[in-house]
């Protein structure tokens, strides 16, 4: 993938002073200086506790990033789709795991062809009926491809739900020639959003427990360096600590949303990632007393969880509330508060990763001023 | 703009018998059976009762369905945003009605150039800077732009909040030898969804009332043929009949959702717009009894409101649940209830507009088979 050159509406204010206030709206806005800071966080935790990073581009969808996250010591990205770990193979990156099993036929095919020019390529399997159909079209291509097994920790969402069916398929794995076995992935998507901190650490402790049980039997069975993947921005810190991951999925830490800023980061003893995704919006019509509507709605933001938080561009206590698909309404504190046609406001994102997907393009900011564009590569790769 | 030519991983199976249940997944479907059906029966609806019709593409975002809905007769095509006209303009749409204020100084110089090769392009205005401003650009334009003065009718999202301020607007626009005034717009998003037809009957007659003073207003003031254009899929019946809009809006009927399919199709004697637009995602773990893992989650369909309705593939009684950003969870209403992996399942959609706004293209079914993919041209054109 050639890099990209900034376009659009916008391209022109790269590099004007002030232009974060003028870009033309809505903008998915990324801080570059608080990414940069989430960035070097993660990185200098995960070497000070010895464990490996895997950032999940589910997230951002963006090779740029997935860049700077490789640049930064990651080694290789995680993807939740065959459509994402393209994009980013095509973008270079190397050690894509793809996080979620790919079943139908037709996908099977493209994940075989992908591979065959992939570096350290893995896809998780939790299903003997899935491996048989990866096996067989690994051996139709004429390739290895690498399988992790796919835990269920409890989210029952994906993965094998006993220890023995993971074995099993281990097993199966390790006696095809078409195949290879990289280790175990467990998720506890459940538990990245539990509030208490103490809680969080002790259901995250137990249900990690089997994927140990697993890795020490695929090392008993001669896999060298099984991984034992998982993990997420609301556990990283619990499964550095717990010593059963050996490399963390962690996603949102580099952006950050309303969800994981509120729920998570409380109990984690003073240190937080810094919110670096807004969007920007527009004021569109003023005609009424303690209110104006922008143009960002329902098809800017994700309405999943919380709602976007006004934090630039309005007056203090300042509220956000969705008007539909293409608005929103900003409700102010306090009488006498108002916003004239046109003035940019940004708010950040209630939950990144949908948020992101709503949108083409990072519009990268430092302080006041837009300094590049960033394609977002994989928008829409389901 | 080129007609498309279909491409991606489902283009194989366009014509072959009982492609639909093989699609590559996810993917949005559109029954054209069904969505045929809808486009007539609000075309003949429109004009038993002598009202013109002006879709809004903020639904579908799709030239090839508004090409369809200008073919059945509509006088034009309504647009949420610059973006979404622009899109229709370079797809040989004529009459593109904007219908929210287009304000940022940048936007208001692309309209004009955009007017300048549209045919009967119109822009809504609600407040005298932006008339002012978007006179100005018109005029170094050397072009005409028609404006409409959009009148809040109580949604309190945009538009003027009186009489006298929407007469203001319009002797100004009858001023301006860079502007034509066009007429008037009300949009009553706030009635759309009222359950009790009756109640939603009265609310809505009142709210429009204004219109038509406004209405006579400027064709004493010599505007020939005033536009008086609002309505929806919830109202489009009772305006047709209170005889003050004389052009609808309406969007969602062509496609449908669950939320206008619940919410306001009781009342109304009896017929019924069909579902035609669903999202096909397949079974990609299946380990726990009564529930299996599909591959369609928040980023295929909107989460603003209902949940998807499970319509085909599953067993009777399946319902579905959010399971994440890729994931839902199909639960089972029986035990023995089940699917295999790679079995593919249809939901029909929450809310329409900002679930295909999650999409890049149509996959047109006719019963039981692919026959077209149709490009949703304006996705992501905030």
């Amino acid at each position: 993938m050639p890099n990209h050159v900034p376009s659009g509406p916008n391209a022109g204010l790269i590099g004007a002073p002030g232009s974060r206030s003028r870009l033309v709206t809505p903008a998915l806005v990324l801080d570059l200086d608080a990414f940069e800071r989430n960035l070097a966080a993660m990185t200098a935790y995960a070497r000070e506790k010895g464990i490996a990073l895997r950032p999940h581009v589910k997230t951002h969808k963006s090779v740029e990033i997935a860049r700077r996250q490789i640049a930064a010591g990651a080694r290789g990205v995680s993807a939740a789709t065959l459509g994402e770990a393209a994009v980013m193979v095509e973008g270079g990156i190397p050690g894509v795991l793809i996080t979620s099993p790919v079943v139908p036929p037709a996908k099977v095919e493209a994940l075989v062809a992908l591979n065959a020019r992939a570096a350290g390529l893995m896809v998780v399997v939790d299903h003997p009926d899935n491996l048989a159909a990866l096996e067989a079209a690994a051996r139709r291509a004429g390739t290895r491809l690498c399988v992790v097994i796919d835990v269920d920790v409890g989210l029952k969402r994906t993965g094998v739900d006993s220890l023995q069916s993971a074995l099993a398929l281990a097993k199966a794995a390790l006696a095809s020639d078409a195949l290879t076995l990289g280790g175990v992935q467990g998720y506890a998507g459940h538990l990245q959003h539990v509030a208490d901190f103490a809680e969080r650490k002790r259901r995250s402790i137990e249900a990690l427990a089997p994927l140990a049980t697993l890795r020490d039997q695929l090392r008993a069975w001669g896999v060298a360096e099984p991984i034992v993947s998982g993990g997420g921005t609301g556990t990283f810190d619990i499964d550095a600590e717990a010593g059963v991951l050996n490399e963390l999925q962690v996603g949102s830490y580099v952006v950050m949303d309303v969800q994981y800023h509120d729920d998570v980061e409380a109990g984690r003893g003073g240190w937080r990632f810094t919110p670096s995704l807004f969007v920007a919006a527009s004021v569109v019509s003023a005609n009424h007393p303690g209110q104006v509507t922008i143009d960002a709605g329902h098809k800017c933001s994700a309405t999943d969880g919380p709602l976007p938080r006004v934090t630039r561009g309005a007056p203090a206590g300042a509220t956000y509330a969705f008007m539909g698909d293409e608005h929103g309404r900003l409700v102010f504190a306090a009488s006498g508060h108002t916003l004239p046609l046109g003035a940019v406001v940004e708010c950040f994102v209630p939950h990144c990763d949908p948020t992101v997907n709503l949108h083409d393009v990072y519009h990268c900011v430092r302080g006041d001023s837009l300094v590049d564009l960033w394609p977002i590569d994989a928008r829409g790769r389901h």
